[in-house]
């Protein structure tokens, strides 16, 4: 099939490329009989208007962007489906990129974004994000940002995200209340925001109930499965080995469990897990997985919402919107009294 | 910040912003010391080209787009690890698109691609996708496409997938290996060939062991869990309860589990479960999940080096090309002996 362009319709119809360009933009200067003539052709060769070249015209990619640093976590999953949701019916498509916990692919697909390819950006920043002029940067183009999740505090912009040191204190307290007292804690980044807040609220835990913050319980994951189970066998090998592991993000509760049967260590009698996780399979772990789980699909719906409001109203103020969710505790066998 | 672009620098230069563009397109034409000057002006002044503006001129986006059914899913997600592997260096952008198993998104999608906005497609087809003409229309236009794990057989492009019908014929086999008679079968789409084919194999199986194939045994499932636990609760609460559960995707692993433990049905010993799935939870489930496992990364890996083959050599002939990858079955506690 040919490509079908302005000047294919022209042709046909014997008019110049501005006339018929003009009467699909219905223009006044063409005259209605002119205007169904060539809609008509446009509608029979199947004409798709280029947005490359309506996007230089209007500035509009009628495009929004998810920047997250995975997919394999089901809080992404249910946060983008939060966010569809609210793009369904606006007539918008939504684009996916991954940063894979890179600062550098982070600040190259911002660096794209300048030219106008999208209307707006829903971010989460990767593990390694250490500065946010890229960020500042964007918004500089006209570009309206917001963060969800994985803020930084630096951005001036819409930040939707759960309390994260609460929700970090809440697990610790669980713990000792269920009678653990040697307590680590798994981060992934010393960086991000999310784990650095998470950990405050743990170490405070510890020692509003007068129990010492102990550097070796605190162990720093990565995204590399061998590693991780390499660092968490010998947190658990060690001679004062810990009775409670709490994990900051999802992805390692698999390491967890997996170091565990192979050292024959039993949860929740030798080691008891809580794990921040939107896992649909907690409830079916062996055993099952005690979670503090954040509202995904919610956050991801506010911060699309806050997003369109900025798109469709140039002045809404988003440097001034900062959305918490709490995120909820729920009790499961990894954690059962002592 | 300003906006930097052609005219800026020509204004700043005292060029004209034709001069300009050749410069920055290293045209024969220019001289070399105005060509240091121009791009010297477009650094200092973080000058980013318009790729729409570049588009129009090159109709090379420099962007691959993948079209999944969901994010949701571990065999996606490690998919797209794949892909990103082969991209990574090759300076293109990967977006991710979303048909939620709706074909009217898919043909929305497709058509908007129509216009340009990428250069390739990693396609694997929504549940509900019945006929092919958004596909070929594409190909018409000369954007390639490779189609991988959901196919469509009447699609002339490279195929990458797996063995449905022997890995449902494996599943069932090793069911019936393991003493189980009263075998049930999850589908989740009539039209789905992955699903079709795997419930071949499943039939076949059946029938080579003088086993007869019972309609009631063979349910269809949709992507809402309430509906599904529903219709497997029917299942469960039947008169002839089946012994064995095969579901066709990850998905229904988690609503089976559920059931069960809500009915106190033990697994494996009332039912026994085998699931099409690439969950790194499976060994950690309770009890730990029998699963068929796809190589899910090394399919992304070939699905994306033959797109760019097909991009880089137009002439290539994509669609003589059919890779099948073996799917592997991993037996756990879910399918133990009777």
């Amino acid at each position: 099939m040919e490509n079908v362009n302005l000047k294919t319709i022209a042709d046909k119809l014997h008019l110049s490329t501005a006339t018929v360009s003009k009467a699909l933009r219905d223009s006044h200067e063409i005259s209605n009989e002119t205007k169904q003539r060539v809609l008509h052709l446009a509608s029979v060769l199947n004409y798709v208007p280029n947005p490359y070249a309506s996007s230089l015209r209007k500035r509009v990619s009628k495009t929004i962007a998810i920047v997250i640093p995975e997919v394999d976590d089901s809080f992404f999953a249910e946060a983008i489906n939060g966010i569809e949701a609210i793009v369904q019916g606006k007539g918008y498509h939504v684009l996916i990129y991954l940063t894979h916990e890179s600062f550098e692919k982070e600040k190259a697909i911002f660096m794209d974004f300048q030219s106008g390819r999208v209307d707006g950006v829903l971010l989460s920043v990767s593990a390694e994000t250490v500065s946010t002029h890229h960020i500042s940067n964007l918004q500089s183009h006209q570009i309206p940002i917001v963060v969800f999740d994985r803020i930084c505090d630096e951005i001036s912009t819409a930040k939707v995200c759960t309390d994260d040191y609460n929700a970090g204190y809440t697990a610790t307290k669980h713990l000792i209340d269920n009678g653990y007292r040697k307590i680590a804690y798994l981060s992934i980044s010393k960086t991000l925001s999310i784990s650095g807040k998470r950990m405050k609220g743990y170490s405070q835990a510890l020692t509003d109930n007068n129990i010492p913050v102990k550097e070796a319980y605190i162990v720093e994951c990565t995204l590399n499965d061998e590693y991780n189970n390499a660092v968490i066998r010998n947190l658990l090998q060690s001679k004062s080995r810990p009775d409670a592991i709490i994990a900051s993000v999802e992805r390692l509760t698999t390491n967890i469990y997996l170091v565990c049967q192979h050292l024959q260590l039993k949860i929740p009698k030798d080691i008891a897990v809580i794990s921040f996780s939107n896992l649909k399979t907690a409830a079916i772990l062996n055993p099952s997985l005690t979670t503090i789980t954040q509202p995904a699909y919610e956050m991801g719906k506010t911060a699309a919402s806050l997003l369109f409001k900025s798109i469709e109203k140039k002045s809404f103020p988003l440097d001034t919107v900062v959305q918490l969710f709490p995120s909820v505790l729920i009790p499961r066998d990894s954690t059962i009294k002592k």
